[in-house]
């Protein structure tokens, strides 16, 4: 059974957006889907209780911050992160790569992994594609991720380097797992350069992984330039494998995303906004702390369905941000990540229902592309 | 309908210990009861759903923080403090004067009121009688409480002319409610003085008030001060009318004063313990912080039925303390409010069952006289 424990269908297309169940251990995921972060084994401000009343199908959980603490080993005593966190459902681990490329001077690079300090005391540390799969086995998440270099988007050369790089961490990632009970994608990189990305996702293709991953995105790029590369990547991965973007998390690039054949995101934005007093609706974003909303007594959105809309007023979420009352963050996370997992329903239901066009349209004309 | 919308039966009795039930606008209370302290139209880190689940039945509200801020008249035009923080069970309001006479030099006291200035922005304002009820019925809380004076309780002069202006106050509390759906509460001080405790208790009974607190305890007076202050004003108040114990928090003062007759008790001890990273159990306190927990798979209590003993470990806990996560403070407020509260309900089973002593020493031989 075990072997079987993981598998992707494409039950309804629209063009090039797909409606899809993704089967795990953990559970089946209705895709395209959105998975909020537990950076630390814990959504931040949320319950998995809360995180269950939301509709989260799925999350994330930060493999280089898991590592340094409370450390791999100890949740693996545990019997793993879904037990240590009490998150039922499926989970999925980022390698640890983007964490540590983002270290800037505290990491240095070698052709066979990167060695790095930690940010939390200095001391140092090294990842290689062993130890990164090492890790995740310990975390037991349902799909693991390769250990790859999120470079700079821009430079040719060097990013023509880093994919080789990946290419060949890749290769070991493969070898070096174990479990049968995880998925392990592949990342394809490449930064913004066409023919990058196209050896890039023809490589990792040829490696037959049971879903790939578009990393480096997000990052800076123009918003064309991403949208280019999705495009460009997603017309090389096979159609029968799930496809993910990562850390993409605004309502605009998902619906831009889905359109392009993309089924899973990840972002730290609902519940960071949530933190900086911001909600996120279908028609932009609305910063609660503002003297407008001291006696509004509507709802963030009142199409909302989540538990902060249906009970609490404008007023008062601004009331506790006033009065730095914690409950502000999670009420806004509570709305924030509901908004985004409604919204994958939402574009989901329109594949099923072949108007998906209409609908990505309606949504895209209320929104920024920076929303 | 809503001149009998308060009513207080005692149904039991052992020794001086009662259970009672508190009938009110928004539903009964049983007590003994534990309410929780939502000082900002928010018990620090819970949403009401989560209140809800731990078995709150009544939560208690800050008069001056909210005056201050969003404002009474904020809160009024949102149909009160129940709909302003949708909490649909009973809530009480203090009546500002505790925290007001808790601001030391930036107040005034004079035989009409009380100058204060506030401890947001340093501007000023005037507590009286009338202001304090008049706030209180814009709030719109189940119970009110008198305007009263907490004094420092040693100084014996002091404490004289205090309960005669509290005396004054309260006679013009009565005259100032207007409404009917409100009770309100006369308040015993007196400090540790037993002549001054008897004639203040003497005297608010004379008034007649639907229910009684006993004011100015646990403000730093000897555990010894306080149960014999406690003796003495329970002989003295009617036995048909509700006793609160305020600012009162701990399971062991819980215990002693239920024992001595109390019916109510508010603190803020729960919640700022647990964002202080400790837990509260009837087995005395526990600092998750300590690296002695890092391994450590037990819930917090394993005799403990709450969200956060039937989901998390100790290690998971302490993981959050030392990750900085907001979760840390949810689960833990979680663990102590249901503590306090399930201690209260396990009181009231026990006088029913007429085996309150045995129940109250058992508990209290696991505990300090801190804890």
């Amino acid at each position: 059974m075990v072997k079987d424990s993981f598998a992707f269908k494409v039950t309804e297309r629209q063009g090039r957006a797909r409606a899809g169940v993704l089967t795990t251990p953990h559970g089946n995921i209705e895709t395209p889907i959105f998975m909020p972060v537990g950076t630390q084994a814990t959504v931040k401000s949320l319950t998995p209780a809360q995180l269950d009343e939301i509709g989260v199908q799925i999350l994330l959980s930060n493999t280089y911050h898991l590592y340094l603490r409370p450390g791999a080993e100890l949740i693996e005593r545990f019997g793993g992160l879904h037990h240590f966190m009490r998150w039922k459902k499926p989970i999925l681990t980022d390698s640890g790569g983007f964490q540590v490329f983002s270290l800037g001077d505290l990491r240095e690079i070698d052709a066979d992994g990167v060695t790095f300090r930690s940010h939390l005391d200095g001391s140092t540390h090294r990842f290689t594609p062993e130890k990164a799969i090492l890790i995740q086995e310990q975390l037991g998440a349902d799909i693991i991720m390769a250990f790859d270099e999120c470079s700079h988007p821009e430079d040719y050369q060097y990013n023509l380097e880093a994919i080789e790089r990946t290419h060949r961490w890749a290769e070991r990632c493969i070898k070096a797992k174990h479990r049968k009970d995880q998925a392990l994608f592949g990342i394809v990189q490449g930064g913004i350069h066409p023919e990058l990305r196209e050896r890039s996702a023809a490589f990792l293709t040829s490696l037959d992984f049971p879903g790939y991953a578009i990393g480096g995105l997000s990052v800076g790029e123009s918003k064309s330039d991403m949208l280019r590369t999705i495009d460009l990547v997603n017309q090389i991965l096979p159609e029968d494998k799930p496809r993910y973007l990562m850390g993409v998390g605004t309502p605009y690039d998902l619906v831009e995303a889905v359109r392009r054949g993309v089924d899973m995101f990840d972002c730290v934005l609902p519940t960071r906004l949530a933190r900086h007093h911001a909600a996120m609706t279908l028609s932009g974003r609305m910063n609660l702390s503002k003297a407008v909303y001291k006696n509004d007594s509507s709802p963030i959105d009142n199409t909302c369905l989540c538990y902060t809309c249906l009970n609490f007023s404008r007023a008062y979420i601004r009331h506790l941000i006033n009065a730095k009352e914690i409950l502000a963050a999670t009420l806004l996370s509570i709305h924030n990540v509901f908004t985004l997992v409604e919204l994958s329903k939402g574009l989901r239901l329109h594949i099923i229902n072949q108007d998906f066009d209409a609908y990505a349209e309606q949504i895209l004309a209320n929104l920024n592309r920076e929303d």
